[in-house]
C-alpha cells in the first residue's frame, strides 16, 4: 500500500531521538547568485551520511521480531544508512554493492559491521545478486526506495525543515528512485510545493512524469550516484498524483555546484546534493514560480556521502 | 600597550551584529578516536572564512573617522577579513599578498574589492612590500595578529564558545603569529585552560614559551599556510605570561586531520584549522591534564579559508 501524509507523521514521532534533526543554514552568497532567498536543510549532516538514515531506520524499526538479518542492494547511502541501523538494533546486514561504488560508501557500510556483496553496476545485476542473498540466507530485503517505511521516513526530512522555517513556500529535492521525491510531496502537502532536480543523464523521472508512464533507468554515466536509479512503483504512484515539476541539471553544472557549496557554505556535499541548485542555476528563465514574490525556497542537501 | 581581558569583552560588545556567533559542533566519532569529549568552534562558518574576520572588524571600527584606506600583509586570511571590513565601512583596502597564497583566498580578497599586490613569500618581503605601499599611498596599516584590537577581537571566539558551553576546561587553539592564541589566553582566563598546536615544522612558539625568548619565523613550508609566521610582540608578551602548553603537529597528521574533519564531520577547514586535532591525536602521552576526567574540551575550527 501507498504511504500517507499519516506515514509520514508517524516517522516522525517514531524516529525521534533515533535520527539528527539536522540544522538549517542560510547563505547570502548563494541566495545572492541565485536570486532567491534559501533555507539548506543540512542532511549531509544526518547520521550515515545522508537522509537515508531516516527510512532506513523507519524500515528497520518495523521488522518482525524474529528477523535477525537485513539485506539490500544499494549505491551506497541507503546501504550505509541500513548497515547503521541494522547495527543499532543488533541485526545482522548484507549490502550488495555495484562495483564502481565510492570507495568511502563501501568503507563506512564495513565499519557498521555489514557484509558486502559486490556486482556489476547495473540495476539487473544489482537485483541479481540481493535475490541470491535473500534465497541463500533467508535474509530480509529492506529496498532502497520503492517501500512504504522508507518513503515515510525520507519525508521527515522535510517536515522538519517547514517545522523549522514555516515561511517556505517551495521545497526543491534532488530525484533518483523517488524516495526523497515521493516522501517529501506527502511531508509538503498542501503547505509548500515541490520540485524536483534531476541530472540530464538520468531523466527518466522527468519524462515518466511528463508522459504518464514509468521510464526504465538510463545508462549509469551521471557523477551523481545516488540518481542512477528509475523511479520505483509506489514513487511513481504518488508523484503522478500531484505531478511536480521536474528540473535538468548538466554535469558540469553538478560539479560545480558542488564545489561552490564546499567552497561559499564550507559543506562537504556529494553531487547528488547539488543537483537542485545546478537545476535552479540552469533554468533561471522556466523555473516554476513561488507562491509569493518574496517566498522563501527551501533545499534538502540529501547527503555528503558516507561518513 | 597590551589588551586584556576587558577589551576582549568590549570587543564581543561591538561586534555583536557584525560578526556571526557561529555554532558549536560535535561528533561522536571524533569523541572516540581522541579519547575525549570534543566542542567544536566552527569559525570556518564565519564571516570571510575564519575568526580573523573578528578582529579585523574590530580594528576597522576603531579607526579615526579621516581613514579612507587600509592596508595589510597576510597569507591569506587576514587579507580578506581586512577586505570584508574594510567593504562594510566603505573604505578601500590594499593587501599584500606572497606569490604563494592560496588562489581562492586571492578570489576572495579581489571580491571584496580590494586592491592586491603580490611579494616573495617571505616576512621580510612581506613588510618591505607594505612599507612601500604605505610611503606611497598614506594607508593606515592594520597588522595581521601583533595589534591590540586584533588579539580582542580574536578572543571574543573563545568567549563565545565558553558561553555556548560552560562545561569546557581546557580550550585547544592553533598558533601561528599569535593572536588566536593570546586573544583565547585572555578570553579564557581563569575558566578554562589553553592548549597551543604548532606545526613541527613551524616550531616557533614552542620554542619561544619554553625558552622565554621570542624566535624567527622557520622557513615557510608547512601546507598550514596560516601558521607560518612566528608569535607576534604583542602576543609573545601575553602567551609568556601563562605560559601555556605547545604540542607539535606533524605534517603528515595535519592532512590526515583535516580530511577526516571533511569526512566524518562534513565541514570544509583548512590545514591550519586541523592543526589541534593531529596535535591531540601525535601527543596522545604528552596531553595535558584535563581539570577533571569527563570535563569538556573546545577546539576553535580556525577558517575554512576563503568563502
Amino acid at each position: 500500500m501507498n504511504p500517507t501524509r499519516a506515514d509520514v507523521l508517524a516517522a516522525q514521532r517514531a524516529l525521534r531521538g533515533r535520527v539528527h534533526r539536522t540544522p538549517v543554514f542560510t547563505s547570502r552568497s548563494l541566495n545572492a547568485m541565485l536570486g532567491r532567498t534559501l533555507c539548506f536543510k543540512c542532511e549531509n549532516f544526518q547520521r550515515s551520511g545522508s537522509f537515508k538514515f531516516r527510512g532506513a531506520t523507519n524500515a528497520v524499526r518495523a521488522l518482525p521480531k524474529d528477523v535477525r538479518l537485513v539485506a539490500t542492494h544499494s549505491s551506497g547511502n541507503h546501504g550505509a544508512a541500513l548497515a547503521l541501523a541494522a547495527h543499532e538494533r543488533s541485526l545482522k546486514a548484507v549490502v550488495v554493492l555495484p562495483a564502481d561504488a565510492n570507495p568511502a560508501k563501501r568503507d563506512a557500510i564495513a565499519r557498521y559491521g555489514a557484509e558486502i556483496v559486490v556486482c556489476e553496476p547495473t540495476l539487473a545485476a544489482r537485483e541479481k545478486a540481493l535475490a541470491a542473498v535473500v534465497a541463500g540466507t533467508g535474509a530480509t530485503f529492506v529496498p532502497p526506495y520503492d517501500h512504504s517505511r522508507i518513503i515515510a521516513g525520507a519525508g521527515t526530512a522535510a517536515l522538519e525543515l517547514l517545522e523549522q522555517q514555516p515561511a517556505i513556500e517551495q521545497i526543491w529535492v534532488p530525484v533518483g528512485g523517488g524516495g526523497l521525491a515521493a516522501g517529501t510531496v506527502l511531508a509538503a502537502g498542501d503547505d509548500a510545493d515541490v520540485v524536483l532536480a534531476e541530472p540530464e543523464l538520468a531523466r527518466d523521472a522527468k519524462d515518466a512524469l511528463e508522459s504518464g508512464e514509468q521510464r526504465p533507468a538510463l545508462p549509469p554515466k551521471t557523477i551523481a550516484d545516488g540518481l542512477r536509479t528509475a523511479l520505483g512503483e509506489r514513487n511513481f504512484a504518488i508523484l503522478r498524483r500531484t505531478r511536480p515539476p521536474v528540473l535538468l541539471a548538466s554535469e558540469a553544472g553538478i560539479q560545480r555546484w558542488t564545489a561552490l557549496v564546499g567552497a561559499i557554505m564550507k559543506l562537504v556535499v556529494e553531487p547528488s546534493a547539488a543537483v537542485p541548485l545546478a537545476a535552479m542555476a540552469e533554468n533561471a528563465e522556466n523555473a516554476p514560480t513561488r507562491r509569493s514574490e518574496g517566498g522563501l525556497v527551501g533545499v534538502i542537501l540529501s547527503g555528503a556521502g558516507a561518513p
